[in-house]
């Protein structure tokens, strides 16, 4: 059996072909432009493709609900072309097959406990940082769904006493993803994430807002791993710094195993990027299965 | 069929006799001291009662994984005499009924999602704010478990700017609790909180911390409802005040019909301050059908 997956992102799209374990049999990227450009091309990639199902993480934010009236559509975005846009509904009616959807961090932490290294675990948090600060949650086995899905790159943080940067998110200013996603590191020091990597500041600075958001995760999820991925979590500088601020904001507060070894409880994604669309393949699996 | 109940607190214990409708038969409440002093009376309480199961829902930090060794332990708590205390173990040893556990938060909002106001929704998160902060929490219908349970009391906050108090959590300072717990506010202010009732200035603080730990719970849980329970709760004063600052500090960011209506979406427990009792019932039901 072939399933269909699609990572339909904001900058991108990324068709794939999967096999039931995971396996990527073939993909590609498209720019993610309007929906009258980009779906129909998307259509035409599946369509001759004989796919079982298609699994679809996609941008947020995105009604997820299976009984509201709103169900597979993007809602209040940003990207003013998809606003509202019947994302799931567009895709049914050309492919007539079952159709999974969640969100694309929801779709990556489903790839991580299902091909991953955090195979089983049945609560887990991913969170991405890259463009933006995603985060996608397993709670008792299933992804975190309610009002909505988790927004909680958007969690308010309080500043480091050594940052004066005003935050970048037009929403909330110096929530986590305006203080600390990749245009928010390149407007406080004026240079890309990339070619910072020697600056020992910066790390500091950055580990300490994510520290601090993995936290309030960890007090209020209980998750068994939390996992990082995105274009930021590429220095991998990061991690120890992570986990040492950690340690100091828990402060001896919970002592669990998981916690008494944040090597293991802090970890990179373990998928080389491909855990978005591997949850997408797994989306589509849980799809057929109805 | 009559169920037995037990809220196992940090300042005193409650046993009830009760119906499947959540109907309380009767019920006592007698001072929590040591293990040595405490459990015999309670077991003595339920052990002619022909009760068919128990639930229990206790203080934390307590282990309420089943697969765990230490399944129904109290674990590394401040209350010396309870430390490490096999409190499932040595009721099931004298009872010889099924027992249900949980945190005490878990049980009240068990108790409010199947007798309350919020009776039948899926996703919601319960608070108590008192002499300490509590969170319970159900996702997709079920109670919140993982590592441990939530901790959410501890999360975080920003000091409001014109509040110097150095906070009262012994391991976290400015936390949720050393913010905003009754304790604190009597340390910041020299008066209990009911002695404060016509000074704005406390519940503007007040509703600003706890305000902000709501924004965080609803960026990272989603829940449909959000129920406040405890005695700092009981001064009413505080909903509106937190509902104006839910919506600026949310900013417009999410826009689904919960969000739109705060009114009905952060909400007092509706139970009579029976809700932990009534969700121990529920606990004790779920523990019999196994």
């Amino acid at each position: 059996m072939i399933f269909g997956a699609l990572e339909a992102g904001g900058t991108k799209m990324v068709c794939a072909l999967g096999k039931e374990d995971g396996t990527i049999l073939e993909q590609i990227s498209i720019p993610t432009k309007t929906p009258e450009e980009t779906i129909p091309f998307i259509i035409d990639y599946f369509k001759d493709k004989e796919i079982v199902s298609l699994g679809v993480g996609s941008f947020g934010p995105v009604d997820v609900n299976k009984d509201s009236d709103m169900y597979g559509h993007i809602l209040d975005t940003p990207k003013t072309a998809w606003k509202y846009y019947d994302l799931l509904g567009n895709l049914e009616k050309e492919l007539n097959v079952p159709i999974g959807l969640d969100t694309d961090v929801n779709g990556s932490c489903l790839g991580e406990i299902t091909f991953g290294s955090s195979k089983g675990l049945d609560n887990v948090v991913y969170i991405t940082i890259g463009t933006g600060v995603g985060v996608g949650a397993a709670v008792n086995g299933q992804l975190l769904h309610g009002m909505l899905h988790p927004e909680a790159g958007h969690i308010l943080l309080r500043q480091h006493p050594q940052d004066s940067f005003a935050g970048n998110c037009p929403y909330h200013g110096t929530c986590l993803e305006g203080l600390a996603a990749g245009p928010a590191i390149e407007k406080r020091w004026g240079k890309k994430a990339v070619e910072l990597k020697d600056v020992d500041k910066v790390w500091e600075i950055e580990a300490y807002y994510i520290a601090q958001a993995l936290v309030n995760y960890i007090l209020t999820l209980a998750p068994r791993r939390i996992i990082l991925g995105g274009g930021v979590m590429h220095q991998k500088q990061l991690f120890p710094l992570i986990r040492k601020e950690v340690k100091e904001l828990m402060n001896g507060y919970i002592n669990t195993k998981e916690i008494k070894d944040l090597d293991q409880y802090i970890v990179p994604a373990s998928l080389n990027d491909d855990q978005g669309i591997m949850g997408c393949i797994q989306l589509a699996k849980l799809a057929l299965q109805g």
